[in-house]
């Protein structure tokens, strides 16, 4: 499972105090912590200051380089900030997200052509959310297709089949798992990723909800999340799921996350 | 969900105990807790005491439904018990099990045939136990076609796949839960039920493994549970699992079981 420790978020309040500050330690620490605890990529996201978000996000990129060595997971919607994140990247990124909205697409498409980054396809259109395996697997199949004539590697695309919330649709979680299945069955070699957290909206003990619906995702083919690396209990949920679904060969990971107490039940 | 409350077991010291001392008061209260705590059958099971099984599954029949008005799962590989225990069941027990065992099958089909009886369809032969999902198809198509040839209704009919230890194979967990996917989807109509708590054989922290394990079982179709009613965590795995399974819908069960703290988190 690839970890995309998602904390560096300016929707997050200690995190956008910290960017306007220019606040380098806070930032490193949340950085290395999320390392310590399995992150592969650190998710970096100053999409709240509007007019200052290409800055923002090419001073978190050096910042938390600078702090810690991993690769970054550049969160936004804005090719500006996009290429000036990039123009300051050591390594191999990930961009979250192109999608089939037209002017995303269009912006979006000649960056990431060619590359060897790690791509997020988020399966929105202009036509708004998709709600069924069929409108998903839609969206997913332009999109891949693009990318790969754009001599993308199906290994370095990551679908998001984005999951909308249960208390909206009783099918809303089930739609969101089959298209997980499908997807990674119609694309051999392909990845799908997820934040997962608006499944719960709306109903009590969301954490709860959370960690549940990451053990579904996983049994359903499900190889990345971004998720909070610091929380024990989604990390517990991930690192049985992984075992129980047959991907930890003697329960080796499990069974170390156990003894050094990386999760919590 | 079908929920087996499976507490009535003289393999359990208390329940041995209370057997022998024919404690009516202890095995009702048991009885009644696990009906209100969900139990849909109560299952029975005086396995322990070889050569008076019979009097003591017909005896924990008689006390179980004097108490409470729930069905038992009569619980025995033993045929002279099973009648024993059915000659004072009121309305329609759940039978567990039936298997491919030749004694075994021989022994009870007769006694199943024809019947209103809800039957366990163990998958197990006398070439020992199921590892892979062909086989264990192979032993549920068979006993599946002959139960049906006996008049026995599809619906009827609980398959239980056999859950091995993860310990042992890292493909058993993966194996069982296909299992469950394609027997439900081979047989439309029928059910699939299982005691899980194998799975977590030679692991540390079992009981959330086997919630875990619970949650993927859901999502791959289950929908009978031999389980302890009183364990609210596993209750929550279940509650939740069925919820994000899209079988709750409004979130009805979920939300009311919260309100009335019926699991814990």
């Amino acid at each position: 499972m690839i970890i995309v420790g998602e904390l560096i978020n300016a929707s997050r309040k200690n995190i956008a105090t910290a960017i306007e500050s220019k606040d380098v330690e806070a930032i490193q620490t949340i950085a290395r912590d999320q390392h310590a605890h399995g992150a592969d990529y650190i998710d970096v996201n100053a999409g709240v200051f509007v007019t200052k978000e290409a800055d923002y996000l090419k001073w978190l990129v050096e910042t938390v380089q600078a702090g810690v060595d991993t690769p970054c997971c550049i969160d936004s919607p804005d090719p500006k900030a996009i290429e000036a994140a990039l123009s300051v990247h050591n390594g191999t990124p990930m961009i979250n997200s192109i999608s089939l909205e037209k002017e995303r697409y269009e912006a979006l498409l000649p960056i990431v052509s060619e590359t060897e980054f790690k791509i997020v396809a988020l399966c929105m259109s202009d036509k708004g959310m998709p709600q069924t395996v069929d409108e998903r697997l839609a969206i997913a199949d332009e999109l891949v297709n693009n990318l790969v004539k754009k001599n993308v590697a199906l290994e370095n695309i990551y679908v998001d089949p984005l999951v909308q919330p249960l208390s909206t649709d009783v099918r809303f979680g089930i739609e969101f798992l089959n298209s997980i299945e499908i997807i990674m069955k119609t694309f051999p070699g392909i990845h799908t990723v997820c934040g997962l957290s608006n499944i719960s909206y709306g109903l009590p003990e969301r954490k709860f909800l959370n960690q549940t619906f990451m053990v579904m995702a996983i049994i359903k083919g499900l190889d990345g999340a971004i998720v909070d690396p610091l929380d024990k209990k989604m990390m517990a949920a991930i690192i049985a799921g992984e075992a129980l679904a047959g991907k930890d060969e003697w329960c080796a990971n499990y069974l170390a996350a156990y003894r050094e107490k990386k999760f919590e039940v």
